[in-house]
């Protein structure tokens, strides 16, 4: 199957970092990178500057995206220590979810009291769910307050045993819990977080082989395939106190062919993973006459440069890729080809959860 | 009601400090203080040295009291880091409960790792309950695992705002969950951990006046009064690294006493709290012919010594107090009597939960 045709990608966890944060990356780098990694849709995190946790600094990105963006961008509000859990749940229909920090992360949005916590369990509407970065014993916090609270909770990010066994345990009893996993925690241990230094610093932090397989053994638990996609130039990684993150977004699909390739996915399960299920939890539009054109059998390891995200670098270069995005089409348009963005600034638009 | 006769109290939360620490307190002068307190049956925690953590750590304790005690002693077994949950399992039949740590305490039996956390909820299988020292945050962990894993959780000494809240909510919604207060978070804020020093430290903190209000506003959620009598010697806590906790056997029943009297509980709810509900949750059995007097009138405030606990101190001296335990009977015998324990050293029998 050399040219391949899939529908355009949904990545539901991506740092846009603008505002405030554009040196790192902003609405026309970072939707330029989606492109070229097959993306039509990505969904932005609220940790910009300031923290996306009010329904106007929703419509600030709104505004910027509009004028910025080349694909199509959701955004997420984000809960603070600051900010009334009302005020975040009234920008609810504008929001693609609401995105709860309780573990340690870039930024200062972790929630670490459960007053806190549960009022934002308490006080969400939807339509979107309950996004948390909530690792080891905070997964139980929060399917616990999901479960009291009648929420939806998505778990961001798994990348631990325990993870993994506690949501498919959920899953099992009725819970309403899906998940996501990142291919740098699907690929790269601690032993790689050794060799690359703060290259291969992230939250989560990479973690063991044990942990690493228990996600390859459970991926059928596991609904969608999100890159936390986290721009930092590298000086800033070089520096002294290096940012977690790694950007992930032009490396996220070859890296999953190469599991297609293997025979561990089906294409269909990718397409599952990186379309239908994140389309479903978030309630995401149909874009139509959208699709995506791949030579699905190019066969080369991933470059030290040449990315479309302002950083410039990748955790995965040296590491071997399969398969290349030749060509997007958004909404009947050509966005995407050999490598270059064809679409303007704006060709994006701005997506919102289907009540 | 000069003289007033209750059953004999049962104390689901004291620390006898044997085997290992017996200069804080040990199983004769622990149940010594008990009887002078009006407790008949008191439940041990697993913190001694070494860990109450194996079936044959159980039985030896076992052995210890029924050389030594003076009331009925029922002991927990406790989760640590390196048994096998499996282990602690086998010990249901001989312990009154699974004890686990997951907030910080005094020992080193804290459970920081959701792996080994849902390894105690999937092995154990009662007959008694999981009693959790978990505070905000863990709390809401404790009680998603207790649902996953179909178990009936205890929660002890609750000392938050949050937690009641959350207790409250769970209750509502048929989760299996009970749980404990503390007098001393009944009665002390941080303010007053401020004026007494090390001698107010202990886990989990006195808390604020908001917190401590929720309590009070909250009492008919709340199953049972326990003391967490923790004793430890005043140079201890005087010295550098003073340890946490505080005695509170023998302030119990007359802080409450003054609640009565104060009309924010009636006698039959103390005795619920006191009696009914710890020998439910619990699964202890009756003690016939067994009661303790109370002259319920007595007013005075609390002495600074004469304390039969051996650290000889309590951080209520000075505070009013109200009733006095005149007299014990335990199955037929007079073991207490106007401030001397009458009966010798094994007088108490070990207790375990009917399946």
């Amino acid at each position: 199957m050399p040219l391949l045709r899939l529908p355009g990608l949904i990545d539901p966890h991506v740092h846009l970092r603008e505002p405030g944060l554009t040196h790192k990356e902003d609405l026309f780098s970072g939707t330029c990178a989606a492109l070229a990694g097959g993306f039509t849709t990505i969904l932005d995190m609220p940790n910009s500057r300031p923290p996306t946790s009010t329904p106007e600094r929703l419509e600030e990105k709104a505004r910027l995206a509009a004028a910025k963006a080349v694909c199509d961008v959701g955004f997420f509000v984000g809960a603070t220590n600051d900010t009334p859990p009302e005020v975040a749940a009234t920008a609810g229909p504008q929001a693609c979810g609401l995105k709860i920090y309780v573990s340690e992360t870039f930024g200062s949005l972790r929630i670490a009291e459960l007053g806190t916590l549960a009022g934002y369990f308490a006080a969400w509407r939807g339509p979107g769910p309950i996004a948390v970065h909530a690792e080891d014993m905070m997964l139980a916090t929060c399917l616990a307050l999901a479960e009291l609270y009648d929420q939806r909770l998505h778990v961001v990010h798994v990348s631990l045993a325990s993870e993994i066994a506690l949501i498919r345990r959920a899953k099992a009893r009725g819970v309403r819990v899906t998940c996501e996993v990142t291919p740098h925690h699907l690929y790269l241990t601690e032993a790689d977080a050794a060799r690359l230094g703060a290259f291969g610093q992230m939250r989560p932090a990479l973690a063991t082989e044990a942990d690493r397989q228990a996600l390859w053994d459970h991926l059928d638990s596991i609904d969608c395939i999100a890159t936390d996609h986290a721009p930092h130039t590298a000086a800033e990684k070089e520096g002294e106190n290096p940012p977690p993150g790694v950007p992930g977004l032009e490396t996220s699909l070859p890296l999953m062919l190469l599991v297609v390739a293997g025979g561990r996915l089906t294409l269909d399960d990718l397409v599952a993973k990186m379309h239908t299920n994140p389309r479903r939890i978030y309630g995401l539009p149909e874009q139509p006459d959208t699709y995506i054109e791949v030579d699905a059998d190019a066969r080369y390891d991933f470059p030290a440069q040449g990315w479309l995200t302002r950083p410039g670098w990748s955790p995965f270069a040296g590491m071997p890729a399969r398969g290349r995005v030749l060509r997007v089409v958004l909404r009947g348009r050509e966005v995407f080809r050999d490598g270059r963005v064809l679409a303007g600034p704006g060709a994006g638009r701005v997506v919102a959860p289907t009540p």
